[in-house]
Protein backbone atom coordinates (compact mmCIF):
# COMPACT_ATOMS: atom_id res chain seq x y z
CA UNK A 1 0.00 0.00 0.00
CA UNK A 2 1.71 3.27 -1.14
CA UNK A 3 1.86 5.89 1.49
CA UNK A 4 2.88 9.48 2.01
CA UNK A 5 3.44 10.28 5.18
CA UNK A 6 5.46 13.04 6.22
CA UNK A 7 8.76 11.08 7.49
CA UNK A 8 7.93 8.45 5.23
CA UNK A 9 6.17 5.35 6.49
CA UNK A 10 9.51 3.50 6.48
CA UNK A 11 11.44 5.76 8.90
CA UNK A 12 8.54 5.81 12.02
CA UNK A 13 8.12 3.33 14.00
CA UNK A 14 4.50 3.75 15.26
CA UNK A 15 3.75 2.96 11.60
CA UNK A 16 5.83 0.07 11.38
CA UNK A 17 4.29 -1.32 14.39
CA UNK A 18 1.13 -1.01 12.95
CA UNK A 19 2.26 -2.72 9.44
CA UNK A 20 2.76 -5.84 11.72
CA UNK A 21 -0.22 -5.43 14.36
CA UNK A 22 -2.45 -2.52 13.19
CA UNK A 23 -5.41 -4.79 12.74
CA UNK A 24 -8.06 -5.53 15.43
CA UNK A 25 -8.00 -9.25 14.82
CA UNK A 26 -4.08 -9.37 14.71
CA UNK A 27 -4.27 -7.18 18.06
CA UNK A 28 -6.99 -9.49 19.56
CA UNK A 29 -5.33 -12.82 18.90
CA UNK A 30 -1.88 -11.66 20.70
CA UNK A 31 -3.92 -10.52 23.73
CA UNK A 32 -5.35 -14.00 23.32
CA UNK A 33 -1.95 -15.98 23.53
CA UNK A 34 -0.92 -14.04 26.71
CA UNK A 35 -4.19 -15.32 28.14
CA UNK A 36 -3.14 -18.96 27.59
CA UNK A 37 -4.80 -19.75 24.27
CA UNK A 38 -2.27 -22.07 22.20
CA UNK A 39 -4.02 -23.72 19.44
CA UNK A 40 -6.37 -23.24 16.65
CA UNK A 41 -8.95 -24.01 18.47
CA UNK A 42 -8.15 -22.06 21.10
CA UNK A 43 -8.30 -19.10 19.17
CA UNK A 44 -11.62 -19.56 16.90
CA UNK A 45 -13.55 -20.37 20.30
CA UNK A 46 -12.30 -16.98 22.11
CA UNK A 47 -12.37 -14.98 18.92
CA UNK A 48 -15.67 -16.27 16.98
CA UNK A 49 -13.88 -15.28 13.83
CA UNK A 50 -13.83 -17.22 9.99
CA UNK A 51 -11.45 -19.86 10.07
CA UNK A 52 -9.83 -18.55 6.94
CA UNK A 53 -9.33 -15.13 8.43
CA UNK A 54 -7.59 -16.57 11.54
CA UNK A 55 -5.73 -18.72 9.77
CA UNK A 56 -4.33 -15.83 7.29
CA UNK A 57 -3.21 -13.52 10.63
CA UNK A 58 -1.86 -16.25 12.35
CA UNK A 59 0.20 -16.86 9.47
CA UNK A 60 1.23 -13.43 9.39
CA UNK A 61 1.72 -12.59 12.75
CA UNK A 62 4.59 -16.30 12.48
CA UNK A 63 5.57 -14.99 9.22
CA UNK A 64 6.51 -11.45 11.48
CA UNK A 65 8.54 -13.31 14.15
CA UNK A 66 5.71 -12.99 16.43
CA UNK A 67 4.28 -16.38 16.97
CA UNK A 68 6.01 -19.41 16.34
CA UNK A 69 4.68 -23.21 15.76
CA UNK A 70 5.42 -25.47 18.22
CA UNK A 71 4.77 -29.28 18.70
CA UNK A 72 1.83 -29.34 21.43
CA UNK A 73 3.38 -29.61 24.96
CA UNK A 74 1.57 -32.85 25.53
CA UNK A 75 2.65 -34.59 22.62
CA UNK A 76 -0.78 -35.06 20.72
CA UNK A 77 -0.12 -34.16 17.06
CA UNK A 78 -1.36 -30.75 17.51
CA UNK A 79 0.20 -27.60 16.84
CA UNK A 80 0.68 -24.90 19.44
CA UNK A 81 1.50 -20.84 18.53
CA UNK A 82 3.08 -19.28 21.28
CA UNK A 83 4.49 -15.70 21.60
CA UNK A 84 8.35 -15.71 20.91
CA UNK A 85 10.39 -12.71 22.89
CA UNK A 86 9.37 -10.53 20.37
CA UNK A 87 5.63 -11.58 20.54
CA UNK A 88 5.81 -11.22 24.11
CA UNK A 89 6.94 -7.61 24.28
CA UNK A 90 4.15 -6.29 22.88
CA UNK A 91 2.72 -6.73 26.34
CA UNK A 92 3.45 -3.25 26.97
CA UNK A 93 1.37 -2.24 24.10
CA UNK A 94 -1.56 -4.75 25.11
CA UNK A 95 -1.24 -2.77 28.58
CA UNK A 96 -1.06 0.23 26.96
CA UNK A 97 -4.42 -0.07 25.25
CA UNK A 98 -5.97 -1.89 28.34
CA UNK A 99 -5.23 0.96 30.70
CA UNK A 100 -7.02 3.45 27.51
CA UNK A 101 -10.03 1.10 27.81
CA UNK A 102 -10.26 1.30 31.29
CA UNK A 103 -9.92 4.29 32.00
CA UNK A 104 -12.22 5.79 29.42
CA UNK A 105 -14.58 3.07 27.95
CA UNK A 106 -16.07 1.81 30.97
CA UNK A 107 -18.60 3.73 33.65
CA UNK A 108 -17.38 3.71 37.03
CA UNK A 109 -18.72 0.37 38.49
CA UNK A 110 -19.68 -1.35 35.07
CA UNK A 111 -17.88 -4.84 35.34
CA UNK A 112 -14.81 -5.21 33.24
CA UNK A 113 -12.48 -7.38 33.37
CA UNK A 114 -8.81 -6.96 35.77
CA UNK A 115 -5.10 -7.06 34.87
CA UNK A 116 -2.97 -8.16 38.16
CA UNK A 117 -0.41 -9.52 39.19
CA UNK A 118 -0.37 -13.03 40.47
CA UNK A 119 1.77 -12.34 43.55
CA UNK A 120 0.24 -9.35 44.88
CA UNK A 121 -3.04 -9.65 43.32
CA UNK A 122 -3.59 -6.24 42.17
CA UNK A 123 -4.34 -4.32 39.29
CA UNK A 124 -0.73 -2.99 37.49
CA UNK A 125 0.65 0.52 37.85
CA UNK A 126 -0.38 2.69 35.19
CA UNK A 127 1.56 3.26 32.74
CA UNK A 128 3.47 6.79 32.36
CA UNK A 129 5.60 8.14 29.07
CA UNK A 130 8.61 9.78 31.01
CA UNK A 131 11.47 11.59 30.11
CA UNK A 132 15.26 9.17 30.23
CA UNK A 133 15.25 10.99 33.54
CA UNK A 134 12.37 9.26 35.02
CA UNK A 135 9.87 12.66 35.04
CA UNK A 136 6.27 12.18 33.72
CA UNK A 137 6.04 13.53 30.51
CA UNK A 138 2.91 14.77 28.17
CA UNK A 139 2.69 14.72 24.57
CA UNK A 140 3.05 18.76 24.06
CA UNK A 141 6.57 18.71 25.84
CA UNK A 142 7.97 15.74 22.93
CA UNK A 143 9.00 16.28 19.76
CA UNK A 144 9.31 13.61 16.96
CA UNK A 145 13.28 14.41 15.46
CA UNK A 146 12.81 12.87 11.78
CA UNK A 147 15.80 11.39 10.54
CA UNK A 148 18.61 13.57 8.07
CA UNK A 149 18.03 12.34 4.77
CA UNK B 1 -19.69 -7.37 14.68
CA UNK B 2 -20.49 -10.28 16.36
CA UNK B 3 -18.27 -11.97 19.30
CA UNK B 4 -17.69 -14.62 21.53
CA UNK B 5 -14.28 -13.69 23.13
CA UNK B 6 -14.47 -16.10 26.39
CA UNK B 7 -14.68 -13.29 28.67
CA UNK B 8 -17.34 -10.93 25.95
CA UNK B 9 -16.17 -8.58 23.84
CA UNK B 10 -18.33 -6.10 26.50
CA UNK B 11 -16.14 -6.63 29.41
CA UNK B 12 -12.01 -6.61 28.10
CA UNK B 13 -10.90 -3.17 28.47
CA UNK B 14 -8.43 -4.06 25.36
CA UNK B 15 -11.34 -5.32 22.95
CA UNK B 16 -13.01 -1.94 23.81
CA UNK B 17 -10.10 -0.15 22.76
CA UNK B 18 -9.83 -1.85 19.73
CA UNK B 19 -13.45 -1.31 18.72
CA UNK B 20 -12.31 3.04 18.94
CA UNK B 21 -8.73 2.98 17.62
CA UNK B 22 -8.22 -0.52 16.31
CA UNK B 23 -7.58 0.58 13.15
CA UNK B 24 -4.50 1.40 11.42
CA UNK B 25 -5.62 4.41 9.62
CA UNK B 26 -7.23 5.57 13.30
CA UNK B 27 -3.72 4.96 15.01
CA UNK B 28 -2.03 6.96 12.46
CA UNK B 29 -4.32 10.10 12.52
CA UNK B 30 -3.96 9.94 16.06
CA UNK B 31 -0.10 9.96 15.97
CA UNK B 32 -0.63 12.66 13.14
CA UNK B 33 -2.51 14.91 15.26
CA UNK B 34 -0.28 14.39 18.30
CA UNK B 35 2.60 15.67 15.76
CA UNK B 36 1.08 18.55 14.57
CA UNK B 37 -1.67 18.02 12.26
CA UNK B 38 -5.33 20.16 12.45
CA UNK B 39 -6.68 20.62 9.03
CA UNK B 40 -8.89 18.00 6.73
CA UNK B 41 -5.77 18.83 4.40
CA UNK B 42 -3.10 18.31 7.15
CA UNK B 43 -3.98 14.59 7.65
CA UNK B 44 -4.34 14.01 3.48
CA UNK B 45 -1.55 15.19 2.73
CA UNK B 46 0.54 13.27 5.50
CA UNK B 47 -1.40 9.90 5.21
CA UNK B 48 -2.37 10.26 1.52
CA UNK B 49 -5.56 8.15 1.75
CA UNK B 50 -8.68 8.62 0.30
CA UNK B 51 -10.61 11.68 1.35
CA UNK B 52 -13.83 9.82 1.28
CA UNK B 53 -11.94 7.12 4.07
CA UNK B 54 -10.17 9.65 6.28
CA UNK B 55 -13.96 11.68 6.46
CA UNK B 56 -15.05 8.45 7.87
CA UNK B 57 -12.69 8.13 10.49
CA UNK B 58 -12.42 11.47 11.19
CA UNK B 59 -15.91 11.57 11.57
CA UNK B 60 -15.83 8.39 13.93
CA UNK B 61 -13.22 9.76 15.95
CA UNK B 62 -15.52 12.75 16.90
CA UNK B 63 -18.19 10.31 17.58
CA UNK B 64 -16.27 8.24 20.02
CA UNK B 65 -14.38 11.82 21.73
CA UNK B 66 -11.07 11.40 20.87
CA UNK B 67 -11.12 14.72 18.73
CA UNK B 68 -12.71 18.02 18.68
CA UNK B 69 -14.20 19.72 15.75
CA UNK B 70 -13.05 23.60 16.38
CA UNK B 71 -13.23 26.81 14.42
CA UNK B 72 -9.11 27.67 13.02
CA UNK B 73 -7.00 29.31 15.15
CA UNK B 74 -6.30 31.55 12.94
CA UNK B 75 -9.69 32.61 12.78
CA UNK B 76 -10.38 31.79 8.60
CA UNK B 77 -13.57 29.78 7.72
CA UNK B 78 -11.54 26.00 8.19
CA UNK B 79 -11.75 23.95 11.26
CA UNK B 80 -9.40 21.86 12.88
CA UNK B 81 -9.66 18.97 14.85
CA UNK B 82 -7.95 18.83 18.05
CA UNK B 83 -7.49 15.90 20.69
CA UNK B 84 -9.93 15.89 24.05
CA UNK B 85 -8.36 14.80 27.06
CA UNK B 86 -9.63 11.26 26.21
CA UNK B 87 -7.35 11.00 22.78
CA UNK B 88 -4.37 13.22 24.43
CA UNK B 89 -4.16 10.32 26.58
CA UNK B 90 -3.78 7.79 23.75
CA UNK B 91 -0.16 9.27 24.18
CA UNK B 92 0.88 6.73 25.83
CA UNK B 93 -0.51 3.67 23.39
CA UNK B 94 1.46 5.57 20.63
CA UNK B 95 4.37 5.32 22.90
CA UNK B 96 3.86 1.43 23.36
CA UNK B 97 3.95 1.51 19.13
CA UNK B 98 6.25 3.39 18.60
CA UNK B 99 8.85 1.63 20.83
CA UNK B 100 7.85 -1.95 20.24
CA UNK B 101 8.55 -1.06 16.53
CA UNK B 102 11.86 0.48 17.79
CA UNK B 103 12.93 -2.58 19.27
CA UNK B 104 12.14 -5.19 16.86
CA UNK B 105 11.49 -3.92 13.18
CA UNK B 106 14.74 -1.37 12.79
CA UNK B 107 18.28 -2.62 11.81
CA UNK B 108 20.71 -1.27 14.24
CA UNK B 109 21.95 2.34 12.90
CA UNK B 110 19.21 2.03 10.20
CA UNK B 111 17.22 5.65 9.92
CA UNK B 112 14.38 6.00 11.65
CA UNK B 113 12.36 9.00 13.79
CA UNK B 114 12.62 9.66 17.30
CA UNK B 115 10.21 11.14 19.98
CA UNK B 116 12.55 12.78 22.59
CA UNK B 117 11.60 15.26 25.14
CA UNK B 118 11.83 18.84 24.19
CA UNK B 119 13.44 20.36 27.75
CA UNK B 120 16.21 17.46 27.62
CA UNK B 121 16.42 16.30 23.77
CA UNK B 122 17.41 12.69 24.78
CA UNK B 123 14.36 10.04 23.68
CA UNK B 124 11.53 9.00 25.87
CA UNK B 125 12.67 6.28 28.73
CA UNK B 126 11.29 2.51 27.89
CA UNK B 127 7.57 1.95 29.11
CA UNK B 128 7.73 -1.10 31.42
CA UNK B 129 4.49 -2.71 33.20
CA UNK B 130 4.86 -2.55 36.76
CA UNK B 131 3.10 -3.89 39.92
CA UNK B 132 0.74 -1.68 41.64
CA UNK B 133 4.32 -1.02 44.28
CA UNK B 134 6.59 -0.72 41.87
CA UNK B 135 8.53 -3.54 40.31
CA UNK B 136 8.35 -4.48 36.93
CA UNK B 137 6.35 -7.44 35.75
CA UNK B 138 6.44 -9.43 32.47
CA UNK B 139 3.16 -10.86 30.73
CA UNK B 140 3.34 -14.57 32.07
CA UNK B 141 3.62 -13.07 36.36
CA UNK B 142 -0.21 -11.70 35.30
CA UNK B 143 -3.33 -13.36 35.26
CA UNK B 144 -6.79 -11.36 33.81
CA UNK B 145 -9.68 -11.56 36.79
CA UNK B 146 -13.01 -12.13 34.78
CA UNK B 147 -16.00 -10.24 36.61
CA UNK B 148 -18.17 -12.50 38.14
CA UNK B 149 -21.09 -12.96 35.99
Amino acid sequence: MPRKNTEGAETCPVARTLDVVGDRWSMLIVRDAFDGAARFGDFQRRLGMARNILADRLRTLVEQGVLALRPAADGSVYQEYVLTQKGADLFTVIVALRQWGERHLFEDGEPRSALVDKAGGEPLAALVPMTADGKAVSADATVVQRPLQ
